[in-house]
C-alpha cells in the first residue's frame, strides 16, 4: 500500500518516519517525490498543493492533519473521495489548556499585573471578580468544545454554548443558530470561539457580534478568545472594538493571514495577547498512531471514523 | 454581644457594615474606638495590633480574616481563646484559578510569547509538552491543596501531593513528613506551595528543595509556584537558582517582606512573575456571613468550626 503526504508549510519527514515505523508494509512517499501516481491509496495533507490530490486516480481516502479541514477544502480540484479530519485526544486536552489559560488570564487581569510588576507597583485590588461571576460563551460544541465546557465549568466559571444545530449538554445552557445567537452573546462576558472556518462562520467575529456582547459583567467590559480559524475574525473590527471600549481585551491565535504580518497593529495591542496559530498543534506521532490505525480499519473493511461531512464543511 | 475588629493595613468599614446587615443585634466595633473592653466577646482580626487582645477579660473566640492565622499567631500576648480560621468556598475557588492559572502560563510559556509578540515575531515551535507530559506537584494538602490538586488533574497533569502528615487522596500519590519530600521533589516539574507558614515550615523553600527538584523535566527546568506564605521563602535563594539554572521560572504571590519592597531584583527578573498577595483575597461578605454563622452557633451552645490547633500553627 502507498501513502502519499502532500503538505505545504510544515515538516514531513516526522509524519513519514512514524508511519514507516508503525507499518512497515506502508509504502510512504512525500510529494514531489510521489514515483507512480497511479499506485497512491492514501494521502496524509496539510495545505495541500492544488491539483496535486485529483492526479492520483486510486486515491482512497485523504487524511487531514489538522481538525480543521479548511486547509484542504481550499482546493479547488478536490476529488471525491473520504475526507478525513484529526480528532484526537491530545489535540481536545490542548485546546483546552489554551481556552482555560486564555481565560483566566484575563479574568485574572495578568496584562494589568505584569504591568504593574515592570514599574514594581504593588497594588491588591484590581476588580478581579470570582470565576462564578463571570459568564463564558463557547461558541462550537464539537469535541473541542464540549472538553473546554467542562474544563471551565470545573473551575468555576457560568457557561453557554452555541452552535449551528441545537445540543443539549447537561448542565449547560445551549443556544443554537440565527435567533439563538442575540441571546448568547446578551449573557457572556468571555467569548471563546473554537468554530471551524466554513461559508456559514467567514468573518462572523466582527463589530455587529461583539457590539451584542454583555456591557454589565464584572470585567471592564468583554473579552473576545478566537483559537477556532483567522478567517473568521473581521480584524478592523476588533482593533476599533477595542478602542473604542465595545471589546476590553482579546487573546487570538488564528488570523486572517498568517503568519500574522509584522506591520498588524495588533501586535502591539497593550489588551491583544498573541499566540502563532499553536494553541493546540498536532503531535506528530499522535497524527501517524490514528491514520495507522484508521489504514488497519479501511483495508479490514471496516468504516472510516471522522469523515468530514462536506455539505457543513467539518 | 459586642465584637471588636482590630486589624491593621486593611479597610474595615466593609466588615463592620456587612456584620450589622447580617446581625443587628450585634454591637460591632472598629478599634481604637473599642468602648467598655470588658463587654467584648468576640474579635475579628488581621494583624491585630499587638496586645489588644489581651486586654479583652470577656473574649470568647478570636475570628481570622484570612485562612493562615500566622497574622495573627505573630502576637507574644495572644489569649487563650479558641482561634477560628476563615474557610470558604469562595477562597478555595480563588486560589485554585491562581494556581491552575500560573501553572497553564509557565507550561504554555507566555513570557517567552509575550516577548515575541513585543517583537511582532511569530514562532510556533517554543518546546511545550503536553499537560499529560507534566508532574505538577502540591505542598500542602488541606482544602486548599486538594482542590488545586483536583482542578490540576482535570486540565490533564500528572499530580502528586506532599504534607506533613500522611494524606490519601483517590487516584493522586501522596508523600508526607521529611522522609517523603525528596521523592516527591525527585518526580517535580512544577512544584506549588500551598503551606501555612509555620516554624516548621519557614525558610523551606531554599536552595537545597530546589536542587532537588526534577531537571530532567520536559520544560527548561522546574518551576516554582508559592501563594503559601512569604516566610516560607528565601529569595536569595530562589533568585540564585533562577540564574543558575536550578530553576527555569516562578510565581510569587508572597514574599520575605510585603509590599515587596522596590529595589527587590525579583521584579525586574524576566522569568518571575509578581502578584501582590492577591491569589485569593477573603471576600469581605464572605468573611461576615461566615463570622454570623459562627457566632450563631456558639451562642446555641454548637461547638465552633475551623478552629486552629495551635501545636501545629494551622
Amino acid at each position: 500500500m502507498t501513502l502519499l503526504i502532500a503538505c505545504r508549510k510544515i515538516k514531513k519527514d516526522g509524519f513519514a518516519d512514524g508511519l514507516r515505523a508503525l507499518d512497515a508494509s506502508l509504502d510512504v512517499r512525500i510529494w514531489p517525490d510521489a514515483g507512480d501516481l497511479a499506485g497512491i491509496r492514501y494521502a496524509l495533507v496539510w495545505k495541500p498543493p492544488e491539483g496535486v490530490l485529483a492526479r492520483l486516480p486510486g486515491l482512497r481516502v485523504i487524511f487531514s492533519i489538522g481538525a480543521g479541514v479548511d486547509n484542504v477544502l481550499s482546493d479547488p480540484d478536490l476529488p471525491d473521495v473520504p475526507l478525513v479530519r484529526f480528532v484526537d485526544p491530545n489535540l481536545t486536552m490542548r485546546m483546552s489548556e489554551y481556552v482555560c489559560l486564555h481565560v483566566l488570564m484575563h479574568h485574572r487581569r495578568m496584562r494589568d499585573y505584569g504591568e504593574l510588576q515592570s514599574q514594581a507597583q504593588w497594588k491588591e485590588f484590581l476588580p478581579q471578580p470570582g470565576a462564578n461571576e463571570l459568564r463564558v460563551g463557547v461558541m462550537g460544541l464539537g469535541v473541542l468544545g464540549l472538553d473546554a465546557v467542562e474544563k471551565l465549568r470545573m473551575l468555576g466559571y457560568q457557561l453557554a454554548g452555541w452552535s449551528r444545530s441545537q445540543k443539549q449538554i447537561d448542565g449547560i445552557e445551549c443556544f443554537a443558530g440565527d435567533e439563538g445567537l442575540k441571546p448568547f452573546l446578551a449573557r457572556t462576558d468571555i467569548l471563546v470561539c473554537l468554530l471551524p472556518h466554513t461559508p456559514g462562520t467567514e468573518g462572523m467575529l466582527n463589530a455587529a457580534l461583539i457590539s451584542g456582547l454583555a456591557q454589565d459583567g464584572p470585567l471592564p467590559g468583554p473579552v473576545l478568545i478566537n483559537a477556532g480559524r483567522g478567517k473568521l475574525q473581521v480584524e478592523a473590527d476588533i482593533l476599533k472594538s477595542l478602542d473604542d471600549g465595545g471589546l476590553w481585551a482579546a487573546s487570538l491565535d488564528v488570523f486572517e493571514e498568517e503568519p500574522l504580518p509584522p506591520a498588524s497593529p495588533l501586535w502591539a495591542h497593550r489588551q491583544v495577547i498573541i499566540t502563532p496559530h499553536n494553541a493546540s498543534i498536532s503531535d506528530d506521532m499522535a497524527v501517524c498512531r490514528y491514520v495507522a490505525n484508521q489504514i488497519a480499519r479501511h483495508e479490514r473493511g471496516e468504516p472510516l471514523e471522522n469523515v468530514v461531512d462536506l455539505s457543513q464543511g467539518y
